[in-house]
């Protein structure tokens, strides 16, 4: 029998269902009593059902037929609560802070236990955070959603009018462009939650802002870019192409994984911009003004931009690359023993669908072609995995997505080639994560 | 300007965003001031962009530029909950009990809020309940799932042991066999969250139960059936064909949207049976036997049957057939004036991909095909829209999903001819809403 460290558990015992003495515990009394363990829960099943659960949890001695309390009881009424939440003994899986990492905590970030979570669905109770100046719970009866600028007559929006309207749901990731940014100075966070947890997947739901547009009788020749602006205390404005508009992709969105937005992420409007790093998100949406040039905004020049090696910057790189991420096993994790391994993680490209994700168990130099799970939707996390038989020795683990543009994931050294050493912003690099001989696995940059 | 009650909410005005009241106050300030609204609005945007809400917050008068807390104050830290809440504001959107529909509240129902849902996930938090003996929050490292009856070697496999293993993710929906139970004896629930509300949709991970069955040589040739057992005082067990689970669809579940299995819907284990009636997917999952013929179990041969017109009972109908049903507007909601609405509701099969849906807003007349929102995913919800300007009269609207077997859902009258009208289970009759001239939607059974 083998035993593993639960998929996604730091390496904290307490955090495992079975902890590495658990797992020595159960290796005993397997060796002593398998059989008779057997045995027991066979007789149990023919002595009737509600038996056998008492045979598994007398872990291998067929005597101890002691029923547990939930299969002897009765349980906890329906509506226990009307807006239910998660088991007791998940109370590690959670968002959580950098200690330092911001002089505030107001213009901070949260970061998504990306090692915990199954499929591609973010639960919104763990979506990232990234606030500029604090989030707020805004009354929707009292906000506003204004179209103004290139437009024949300008329009104030309530909520409801909004909701009104021709709706749109569709599945996608939302990157912070900061994301895995202290991997560009060598810094090797300790677990993927600090290095990739800036990243979440929704399904949202809103009215393409184009028809929003178009209601108020927009120039869609002569405006070629929008400005989204936010109505928290941060003023936050982002230039957004006109031609993502016009494609119908940017949503004004007010649903999150089929209910409404949470007050971290926008409550209760917020820009959808698929495959665009998620500051232009604008989180509390109140306006949006159609202009003919770029406004180059706070948030546009000082921030969210690439300082390259010759020394100028990059600007409006909004679009997030074809990037992946190993999340088990990752840095944090903890191998209890040599066997077999379902390695997986995340694969998305700001500009389209992941055509394959090849995994490397040796540092780079051989690869294989991973198991992408369905659907594989346009700019939307794809999960992808592959069977791996860990022999004990130190092995590097790594993952490289491709998109169905052709991009292919860079590794650090091709990336920094092109980029240097100094950005912040934008890095897709190939993640690398040794596992040591003693199961521990941690976060290396090869050079 | 127009004003709506919003998608989904009840028809209480405090649950609105904006109240009849609130609609009246807003179409004075429309007609008393919008023009100078918008230009003291485009003065305050020309001021700064921080006083374009307050201008917007005025309502219509230039003058008060009273900017609201959130666009001055410094708002709330991260992690102000390391696993987030909905807004304050949507505390009306939960799931609920029936009062009086059963006589525990252990052995009962909640019901799912669809009026108030968008996209196809419900989120955890809102999954619809159904316990036999209450719900418990079972220790995963105490939790064992074991394989036995006609296998080589009957196996018990700890949390770990399962999630080590290979994973499938995919959404599907779960509909309990009772859903829309009361109107087969004409009983009109009022809204659509107690006719329709024991269906919920998510993005479930699991290991394929085919996998656990060859790790214990199970015998796939004479083993037809198979037997799964839950660990609560219930007892569920229920009988599954072979072929089901041969086919790799069948999953032994831990995951659902993102996480680990909410405690109300089987932490730390669950089967899940896509296209089946709930009931089969066992919670609590404890044991798997795998067998030659049905077990005929008291929830497989008392209940979860169709009493037939002649007095037979049909028994083991235990896929979901082709429905759907409107969700805005739907039965307690209120339509606040004339003008253009974006009916919406949700479709789904057991036996496969929905294909189209026709809607009806004259009693079934006549038939428009109405928008399917993507992905269209196997055995899952599918969201479904049509617009439609209401001129006030009164209107009856209904929506027919037809699925890629060709299946088409029936009238009530054509279920009943077949059916009778003495069925709990199994009802899957186009719904009618019947909209009112004062605007309010309440259920009407079509003779």
């Amino acid at each position: 029998m083998q035993s593993w460290i639960s998929q996604g558990r730091l390496i904290k015992a307490p955090e495992n269902f079975i902890g590495p003495a658990g797992v020595r515990a159960v290796f005993a009394e397997a060796k002593r009593g398998r059989r008779d363990f057997i045995r027991g829960a066979f007789a149990a099943a023919l002595a009737g059902g509600a038996a056998t659960q008492a045979a598994a949890q007398g872990e291998g001695d067929p005597a101890i037929l002691k029923l547990p309390a939930h299969s002897t009881g009765l349980g906890q009424p329906v509506v226990t609560d009307g807006y239910g939440r998660p088991s007791k003994y998940e109370g590690n899986v959670q968002r959580r802070p950098s200690p330092g990492l911001t002089q505030t905590s107001q213009a901070s970030v949260s970061f998504a236990p990306l090692q915990s979570l199954f499929g591609i669905v973010t639960p919104s109770g763990l979506h990232f955070e990234r606030h500029h100046q604090g989030w707020w719970d805004i009354d929707p009866a009292q906000h506003r959603f204004m179209v103004n600028g290139m437009v024949k007559t300008p329009k104030v929006f309530t909520m409801d009018e909004v909701m009104r309207l021709p709706s749109v749901s569709r599945f996608c990731f939302i990157e912070c462009g900061a994301n895995t940014g202290m991997e560009w100075g060598n810094v090797a966070v300790p677990t993927v939650q600090y290095s990739h947890g800036m990243l979440s997947c929704s399904e949202f739901t809103g009215v393409p802002l184009i028809t929003l547009l178009e209601m108020a009788g927009a120039d869609l020749k002569g405006g070629k870019f929008v400005l989204a602006e936010g109505a928290d205390g941060s003023s936050m404005t982002r230039t957004i192409p006109m031609s993502l508009v016009t494609s119908g992709e940017v949503l004004v969105a007010y649903g999150q994984n089929g209910e409404m937005l949470r007050p971290e992420n926008g409550y209760p409007l917020r820009l959808v911009v698929p495959g665009v790093q998620g500051v232009s998100w604008v989180k509390y949406l109140r306006r949006v003004e159609v202009g003919d040039q770029p406004w180059g905004a706070k948030d546009e020049a000082v921030h969210y931009i690439d300082l390259m090696p010759d020394g100028t910057h990059r600007q409006y790189t909004s679009i997030q690359e074809c990037k992946s991420v190993i999340t088990t096993p990752s840095g944090g994790q903890v191998l209890l023993e040599k066997g077999f391994y379902n390695i997986n993680g995340l694969a998305w490209s700001g500009r389209g669908k992941i055509k394959k994700v090849d995994v490397s168990v040796d540092g780079g130099r051989n690869w294989r072609a991973a198991r992408l799970e369905t659907p594989v939707l346009d700019k939307c996390l794809t999960r992808f995995s592959l069977d791996w038989v860990w022999d004990g020795k130190p092995a590097i683990v790594q993952s490289r997505a491709t998109d169905d543009t052709g991009h292919v994931q860079p590794s650090s050294r091709q990336l920094r080639e092109v980029r240097g050493t100094r950005s912040i912003y934008h890095n897709n690099a190939v993640q690398s994560w040794l596992v040591q001989e003693n199961g521990e696995v941690k976060n290396v940059q090869l050079s």
